[in-house]
C-alpha cells in the first residue's frame, strides 16, 4: 500500500531553483487545499490558476501563496473571440495559464496530486526533480541502457557514440504517479483496485521517433523551446470528446521535439495521484477518443515537417494543415480543431510577441 | 557500496521454468567456481561452455552441473575452414555455443558476473527474470510510460492505442549490471571509482527505430527468432578490435528485430559485476572503435531491409552486403567482417538445418 507524504513542512527546505523562471499551472473548479502540502516545495513559486466551469464561484487558495487567477470570464475578455480555443469543462482549459505566463518554465500539477514518498519514506518535491531533468540534456538519438546518463552515478556505457554525449536541449519533463496509475476508462473499468506502488528511480529520455501517452497531470516544459505545441486541443463543453487533451498535446509535441532536435524525458518525479475518477463518466468523455486514436497515432508517427519550420509555430501550423487534410476524414471535429490550433497560435502570438514580453494582469493577483 | 549475495543457495528453490528449452552459454579462460554462487538458479539447466585461449589447459566446472564444453580445438575440428569466422582470445567466442545449441532459448553470462542482490537484499534469480521478460511480449511500436505493461501490478495507461496491446514477439532480454557499470575505456579512465548502485525496478522495451549499446555480459534471447543474428563478430587476435564483439550483435540484431516486429526489451535482472577490466588494455582494443562507431551508428541507423527478407538468415545476408557496400569504405577490417557474417550464416545452417535439429556433441559432455 503507497500512501503520501504527510509531514512535508519538515523537508528540507532548499534555495527553490529556477524561482523567477518558473511558473506553476493549476487548473481547477474548487478550494486549493491540496497546496497545503505542497507549500515547502511551491511557495516560493508564482502559481496561474486557471478556474473552470462557473464563473461565479469563489476558489480559495491557502494563505500565502503568490497567484493570478483567471476565470472564463478572463479568458474572453483578454481573448476576444480566439477565446474559443479554450476548452471550458476540462482540464484542458490549463493551457490558457501557459499563454499569459511570461517565464521560461512552465510546471502543471493536477488539484487531486499529493506528495509522493520515495522508498526510504522521503517527501518527494517533484518540481525540484522536474527542474533537474529539464536543465539537464537529452539523449533522443541513442538509447543508454542505465538511463539518464546526466545523473549522479551514472554515465554513457560503452558503445555509446561519443559524438552524441553532448545530447539534446530538453523541452518536456513528463513525471509519473503512485497509488492511483493514469489509466483509461475500461481498464480503471477492469481493474478497478489496482495501484501503483513500484517506484522505478530511472528518468528516461523518449526516443526520437518514438511516440508516448503524455498525461497533463504532473508535467514540466520550457516555454520557450516548445510553448506554443503545449494546446490542450478541444474538449469538454460543446465537444465530443474529453480526456484526449494531454493526449493531443503529447503528439503534437512529440513530433515537433524530434523535427526540432529537442528531448522529452519521462520517469522521476512521481506525485501521489489521490483519486480514481468516475471510470463511466470517463468512459463517456473518451470512447471516441479510443476508435480515434487508432487514426491518429499513425498519422503523427507518419507526419514529417518541412524544414523551412524552423520555429515552434510554423511547425504547429503546418501541423495544423496535415491534421484538417488526413484526420478532417476521419470526423468533422478534426476540421473544427485544425482551425482551433491556428487560433492558437495567433493568440499566442498576441500575448507573446517576439522579443517584447507583454505583461498580462486580469487585476486579481 | 553495493555488494554481491552471499547466501545464494539458501534463496527460495523455484521449479526452473524452461529447464529442457534453454542452454546456459559461458565464454572462459578459466576454472568456473563463479558458478558456485549460481547453483540454486542454474544447476537445472545444461551448460555450453567455450573455452577461449589455449586449448590444452584444463578448464575446472565445478561438480554437478551438466555441461558440454568446447576448446578453440572443437571449434575448428567441427566448422572446419568456416572456423574463421570464430573469434579467437575475445568472449566474442561466446557466439559458436549460440550454434551448436539446439535449444529455442539462450541465457549468456560472463564469468566475472555474480549474484546481485535487490534492495531487499533477497538474491536476484537473473535467469528466471530474464525467463519472465521472454516469455512476455514487447511493446516497440509505442511507449508506455508505465514500463512493462506485462507486469504484475502494470498495465497500459491512458492513451496507449489498444490495437497495440497484444504486444510484438520478444526476442532478445538485455540485462544489467550492478557494482562495475560496462563503461568504455576512456569513461573507465575518467571515472575509476565509479559503481553502478542505482536499482532500476523497470523493464522496458526499446522502441522500434531505435539503436542500444547491447552489452553481452547478461544477456538472453530467443535462438528460433533471432539466432542467427546473434553473431559476435571477428574480434581478439589477428582483428584489428576487441570490445565490439556484442555492440555489432546488438546493431544487427535490433535493425533485424525492427524489420520483423520482433521486440528487445532491457531493464531487469540485475547482476553482480564483480571486476573492472584493464582500462590501458581496453583502450587498446577499442581505440579504433571509439572511431568508427561514428560511422557505424549512422549506418544502422538508415538501414532498411527489402521485404522478402522474411527469415533472419535472409535479412543476415542482406546487411552483410550494406556493410561491404557501406562500410567497406571505412576500413578494409568491414569487407573481412562483411565475408565473416556470411561465413557464419553458412555454419549456421549447417549444424542447424532447417527442420531437423541435428545433434552436435564432442564427446567430452
Amino acid at each position: 500500500m503507497v500512501e503520501p507524504a504527510t509531514d512535508t513542512v519538515a523537508a528540507t527546505k532548499l534555495v527553490p531553483l529556477l524561482k523567477d523562471e518558473l511558473d506553476i499551472v493549476i487548473p481547477t473548479i474548487r478550494n486549493l487545499d491540496f497546496l497545503e502540502m505542497w507549500r515547502p516545495f511551491f511557495e516560493p513559486y508564482h502559481l496561474i490558476i486557471v478556474q473552470d466551469g462557473d464563473p461565479s464561484k469563489i476558489i480559495k487558495v491557502p494563505e500565502g501563496f503568490d497567484y493570478e487567477l483567471y476565470n472564463r470570464n478572463d479568458i474572453n475578455r483578454i481573448l476576444g473571440p480566439k477565446a474559443s480555443c479554450i476548452s471550458f469543462k476540462d482540464s484542458a482549459c490549463r493551457c490558457f495559464g501557459y499563454m499569459v505566463s511570461k517565464k521560461k518554465y512552465i510546471f502543471t500539477i493536477d488539484d487531486d496530486c499529493f506528495v509522493a514518498k520515495d522508498p526510504s519514506g522521503k517527501a518527494i518535491n517533484a518540481l525540484e526533480q522536474h527542474i533537474k531533468n529539464i536543465l539537464s540534456p537529452s539523449t533522443p538519438f541513442f538509447f543508454n541502457t542505465l538511463y539518464d546518463p546526466y545523473r549522479e552515478g551514472a554515465d554513457f556505457v560503452r558503445g555509446y557514440p561519443f559524438s552524441l554525449r553532448e545530447g539534446a536541449p530538453t523541452a518536456v519533463s513528463h513525471g509519473l504517479w503512485l497509488n492511483i496509475p493514469d489509466y483509461d476508462a475500461p481498464t480503471q473499468l477492469v481493474k478497478p483496485l489496482e495501484r501503483n506502488t513500484r517506484y522505478v528511480d530511472a528518468v528516461l529520455t523518449i526516443p526520437k521517433g518514438t511516440l508516448f501517452p503524455m498525461c497533463g497531470m504532473n508535467l514540466c516544459f520550457d516555454r520557450d523551446l516548445i510553448g506554443p505545441a503545449m494546446y490542450f486541443g478541444l474538449m469538454g463543453d460543446g465537444q465530443p470528446i474529453g480526456r484526449y487533451d494531454d493526449m493531443w498535446a503529447g503528439w503534437c509535441t512529440k513530433v515537433i521535439c524530434d523535427h526540432l532536435g529537442l528531448g522529452v524525458k519521462t520517469g522521476l518525479p512521481y506525485i501521489y495521484h489521490s483519486k480514481a475518477s468516475n471510470p463511466f463518466v470517463n468512459l463517456k468523455k473518451e470512447y471516441k477518443g479510443i476508435f480515434w486514436q487508432e487514426e491518429i497515432i499513425p498519422f503523427f508517427q507518419a507526419a514529417t515537417l518541412p524544414k523551412d519550420c524552423t520555429s515552434v509555430q510554423k511547425c504547429y501550423i503546418e501541423l495544423s494543415k496535415q491534421v484538417k487534410e488526413k484526420l478532417g476524414k476521419v470526423d468533422p471535429y478534426f476540421d473544427k480543431l485544425a482551425d482551433a490550433m491556428v487560433t492558437w497560435i495567433e493568440a499566442w502570438d498576441e500575448l507573446n510577441p517576439a522579443g517584447a514580453p507583454a505583461k498580462v494582469s486580469n487585476g486579481k493577483a
